[in-house]
């Protein structure tokens, strides 16, 4: 890095920008792509069913109804279980966590990226209540990191400009991009995606990033906006009407006194209520089914997800027959024409089993896929749509379905099932408020999104982001004062109750996650509290066969260097720090001294910082790769060359807030614990990640569990304890 | 922190949202103030002048033209020097500097405020080519940092709840609000200014500040929105028609293919060149004038000021005399009219001294308030109003005169000037394609709106938040695309040449600021190297007259404590660190023991953590206040109770790019430098910001001068040398 060449950094430069250029593209031919599919799928799957309705062959059309849900959602439960078992869920929790510093192995395969792109089409064309916005942002942070891969070496794919991506720091920039042109991809939201990353998904954020991911996401807004007009010339099959939810109120000028506001309030307060009862019930379901799930194996979690499938096809098909029929709105009805005008397949105003001239509105809400069905919540001039009977109902099952969908073994994203209960509810409290009202209350479209709103942020407790995702999706300022309002409450009410769903699903997963402040407790600990496992040193110049039996005995990734040199200094000293991976490189290339002192004539030169540099995804050089005869292993290495003489150091006093702090910020992955001016020991621990975690240091020091965390603790440990 | 009951966490958050709720409206109601006062002052000198030329008395009409923007002019430079100098300029690198960890005194005082609210009003209404955007990013973070200081001593105005604010972090935040808000408020751009506050404004950035930061600005555009509506009904005067800058192409849905996109790259990089070459020569002028005014006393930057407004006065009365008369356009005439319609006084057309029927185009741009003429250059459908050589003379008179003043001693913001500039050329660039081709080319406002993109990218170097800004002040999210290309390419451009117009701001004044990033000089040195004064360290158990001489003969802030009772543990021991506002306190209490002996028995207990609270703005404790007898000064004082037992530390040999991440990125004060294992000495020396600066370090180390430094090196030395 620091011997570089003016070219060098240029092509650096140029690497970047291009490969933010491509993750934007691909990212967005990825959300147009799942787009066009779901669209298609689910519209001959409604075709079919009205044909076979129309003819009043209800079974049959139930059977190929239910039959198409569920084939959908099986094969995305196979690929999911088989194939690629990391593209279940959301994913946000695993991007998260990886730009926490958590390497996780496979997140971001190709083997997931397919999964999960085929995946949530068909959990999304299966009638699921599951959206494909979370799942997105997956996707893009998989698309960004198989290009910051540096090429494979595996399929020749390798090039000396790509070399510049072989580090950590560069690939977290890409994974952040991509994840901002998933939300981007999701809502056609440029600036909300920028937000999202850096509200939610990000640990340290880089001012350069910002302008980048900016980049990435308005190469996003580009591209979906070309391949919009392009499907809307026919190119797209059924897809074009319906897509990518747009919801544009920048007609209503509304004003609001002080009556709108304190219905706002009362949706932020439903908000956050019904969003942490969600989080803390999904937790529950979670990790319930998971125990139970591991116990019978792989398939079980593919009858889980078909039973899921069939229930919801069952309520969305079954329900809709309780509501009562209504009379087309006189307005828009067509004289001579027998159905209410439902602007083509995806129309407010379904037919269902209702004679002509009347409508369903339960079917408009449960026959139609999630997007069409928000956006007929969502939709302005329609008040009086629907009935009070018809939004409880839907309020209910969608709240239950919703619940039971999330966390199973398809690709799902919480937004869309938040935003369709929130938008339910929204209505509800709208109606209301016009029932006291006649005249000049809102629209009740504004109350479903006020609605979405609230239950977003009561769920997933981000504002700021949120509050511009729905902006960009409303197209309306004005609305601004009211939606950060109704987050506002929605957040803080749920806060009182548990912690945000991501987060709540980050500590489920066991994700070693570093919040950005240290809990409260560590301030009653020192750094030395922390060091519980015993500390393995090797000397300046080690004997090989003693490296190698601790590197097979440990899993240990880095390790004290210290100088017990003791004729010199008088007593042994802490020389510096040696990584597991450089050190399985040197014993790989062989280059040992006879003896002790014979050293620094071989190597050091011969080994480039390039040998060094991070590979890409694959597992890299383990021990076991490394056959070493009994000669080699009575010679001697010396780790003068590759030790890190200067690693940041805290004295074991400190109290362990303090360290956390300096381990976190500078996002370390070890830190030494030193002893107050040579006390005997030259270091006294190394302090990594797992040390830092709230679970292990409560389990130490049972005595600083405290109210707050009792919940989560109680939690987790009883996870534990059932595994 | 650690002990709070949760009735205090919830006073805490009370306390804050309050705040920041209040910076919000206050500065909103400073920005109508400022515009509306400016409206009307500029409204009254046109009035007056416009009569006195209608009957052609031009000769009169100058010398009240001149008269008044003189005698504003110089209200606000006699009040920028005598009452508070630390108004002048825009003072964004001030607040800049403040968030960066450098206390400069006197930035935030209710002097500075005030003088900056009404200079900028004598500046702006004075006809001078400056803006009022950046100082209002200056007096929202005075309002935030006053409101910040926990109440006043001196005026009685304190309580117990406000005690919370005593510390740095909360005020660091409240300050990042506030220039939030300022940007809100400058340009009625909400997100845009919390991107500013967070891309430009702030070193430090965390999570929860995003939300706060946006809550301000949106309690800004709320109240901004009601005062304007408020000002249309005419109780403002003559503001309300103009007033701030809104240009609203939403209806412009233009189309662009290849011709516009390299029209748009000319933009950018004429944009790049022309705000590197601002930047370029505006700091040599500061310099320059800086030493030649140092000299000269006070009274010669009043003389300043008046020659400059005497200056623009010339040129924007005089000029338009030499622009050839223009009929008005047919579509716009209106029969029987005399004038073309110039929609009120601020209109596009003004008659000037040119006959009935026909326009001065030249008067349109340089015979208005500044904001009415970046209206005008906006203003879209008007493709052929402006000829050619009035542009070009604009372009050349604004661009001299904004370097004259930008930098003087009246409050200046850079963001007019610079949209002013960048949007006439941007005009001048889409005449040029108009000339080329007939049909389907963009409209000229949007040209202009690139131009002005281009510039202050070219200057400014922002990127996300200018966009931001952009977008919300034209409200055309198909703009997008064109915007970002234009801020990319002009950035990339002036990158290429020097530093953005604040940073070199920052380095002028002589800030010692400290960038994200070390310089790529910092990894050939060791942190010894950085460590030139020589090290006072005290006892554990000190003589008070040695404190006391100690604290009077230097101005460190923080001290080493070392443990020298030699005969416990064989050679000193570094012990800790004292700050000196500790040292001040307890010299100040004078508990003080009889000998070295009798420590811990007084003392400790009796001193509460609130005494050692931050203190607000005010000098705080000094030595000078601190008498203490002959008795007193052979007395021991207990250091071990204050003194910091773990303070970050790094071992000497650690590359200083490294020990600069850690000082940066933790925001510290001072960083202990330790010997590797105990080499005689117990601490080698305290590392401060300022044996972090460049220009510090090159001295010392003069063959790590690269080219890239030697820019802007030989700058700040040569000015350090003329001083």
């Amino acid at each position: 890095w620091r011997s570089r060449k003016k070219r060098e950094i240029l092509q650096y430069v140029a690497v970047k920008w291009t490969f933010v250029f491509l993750v934007g593209i691909l990212t967005a031919i990825a959300a147009l792509g799942i787009n066009t599919a779901v669209e298609n799928i689910a519209g001959v799957k409604f075709l079919l069913t009205v044909k076979f309705m129309e003819s009043n062959r209800f079974v049959w059309a139930f059977l190929v109804y239910a039959g198409f849900n569920v084939m959908l959602v099986m094969s995305a439960a196979l690929l999911c279980v088989y194939i690629g078992p990391s593209a279940a869920g959301s994913g946000i929790p695993e991007v998260k966590a990886y730009l926490n510093g958590v390497d996780t192995p496979n997140i971001f395969s190709i083997k997931t990226l397919v999964v999960k792109i085929l995946g949530s089409i068909g959990s999304v064309a299966g009638g699921l209540i599951v959206g494909k916005e979370g799942p997105l942002v997956h996707v893009g942070s998989c698309i960004a990191s198989l290009l910051g891969q540096g090429g494979s070496v595996k399929y020749g794919l390798t090039c000396k400009w790509l070399r510049y991506l072989k580090n950590d720091r560069d690939r977290r920039d890409l994974v952040t991009c991509g994840a901002a042109a998933g939300v981007a991809a999701a809502f056609r939201a440029p600036v909300g995606g920028v937000l999202f990353a850096l509200e939610e998904v990000t640990s340290w954020w880089r001012g350069p990033l910002l302008w980048r991911a900016f980049f990435t996401t308005a190469v996003v807004a580009v591209v979906i906006r070309t391949g919009i007009a392009w499907c809307k010339q026919g190119h797209c099959g059924m897809a074009g009407e319906g897509g990518l939810i747009i919801f544009d109120v920048s007609g209503v000028q509304e004003s609001y006194g002080l009556r709108e506001l304190s219905s706002v309030a009362v949706s932020g307060v439903l908000g956050g209520v019904l969003g942490s009862l969600f989080n803390q019930i999904n937790a529950k379901i979670i990790v319930w089914s998971g125990t139970w799930l591991k116990k019978k194996g792989k398939f079980a979690k593919i009858i889980q997800a078909i039973l899921i499938a069939l229930v919801t096809s069952i309520c969305s098909f079954g329900l809709p027959f309780l509501a009562k029929c209504q009379p087309c709105p006189d307005h828009l009805t067509i004289p001579g024409e027998k159905a209410c005008p439902t602007y083509g397949r995806a129309g407010n105003f379904k037919n269902f089993h209702c004679p002509d001239g009347s409508y369903n509105d339960l079917a408009g809400l449960f026959f139609n896929t999630n997007e069409d069905s928000v956006r007929n919540l969502f939709s302005k001039g329609t008040n009086g749509e629907f009935q009070f009977s018809s939004l409880f109902v839907y309020l209910t099952s969608a709240y239950s379905l919703a619940l039971l969908t999330y966390g199973t073994a398809v690709p799902s994203g919480l937004f869309v099932p938040a935003i369709l209960c929130g938008a339910t509810y929204g209505r509800i409290v709208g109606m209301i408020m016009g029932s006291f009202y006649v005249n000049g209350h809102m629209d009740e479209g504004v109350y479903a999104l006020l609605g979405a709103a609230s239950f977003l942020g009561g769920s997933m407790r981000m504002t700021v982001s949120l509050c511009i995702i729905l902006l960009e999706l409303t197209n309306n300022l004005l609305l601004l004062p009211l939606i950060m309002l109704v987050l506002l409450i929605s957040k803080t009410v749920g806060d009182a109750f548990n912690d945000g769903l991501y987060s709540l699903h980050v500590h489920i997963k066991g994700i070693p996650f570093l919040e950005a402040h240290p809990p409260q407790f560590m301030s009653h600990l020192t750094a030395r509290d922390a060091i519980t496992r015993p500390l393995i040193w090797f000397s300046k110049v080690e004997r090989v066969g003693t490296i190698a039996e601790v590197l097979r005995s440990t899993n240990h990734h880095a390790f004290p260097v210290v100088d017990d040199d003791v004729e010199c200094s008088g007593k042994p000293v802490f020389f510096g720090l040696v990584l597991r991976s450089h050190l399985l490189v040197l014993l790989k290339k062989k280059e040992f001294a006879k003896n002790r002192l014979s050293r620094s004539e071989v190597q050091s030169s011969r080994v480039t910082a390039a040998e060094f540099a991070k590979p890409g995804s694959g597992k890299g050089l383990t021990i076991s790769d490394i056959e070493l005869t009994v000669v080699e292993e009575e010679m001697f290495l010396d780790l003068t060359g590759i030790a890190n003489t200067s690693p940041y150091t805290v004295v074991h006093t400190m109290s362990l807030a303090k360290a956390y702090t300096l381990f976190r910020q500078l996002g370390l992955r070890h830190l030494c614990v030193m002893p107050r001016a040579s006390e005997g020991q030259p270091i006294i621990g190394l302090l990594t990640r797992h040390d830092f975690m709230s679970a292990y240091l409560l389990n130490l020091y049972p005595h600083l569990r405290q109210n707050n965390y009792t919940k989560i603790q109680a939690f987790t440990s009883k996870r534990d304890e059932q595994l």
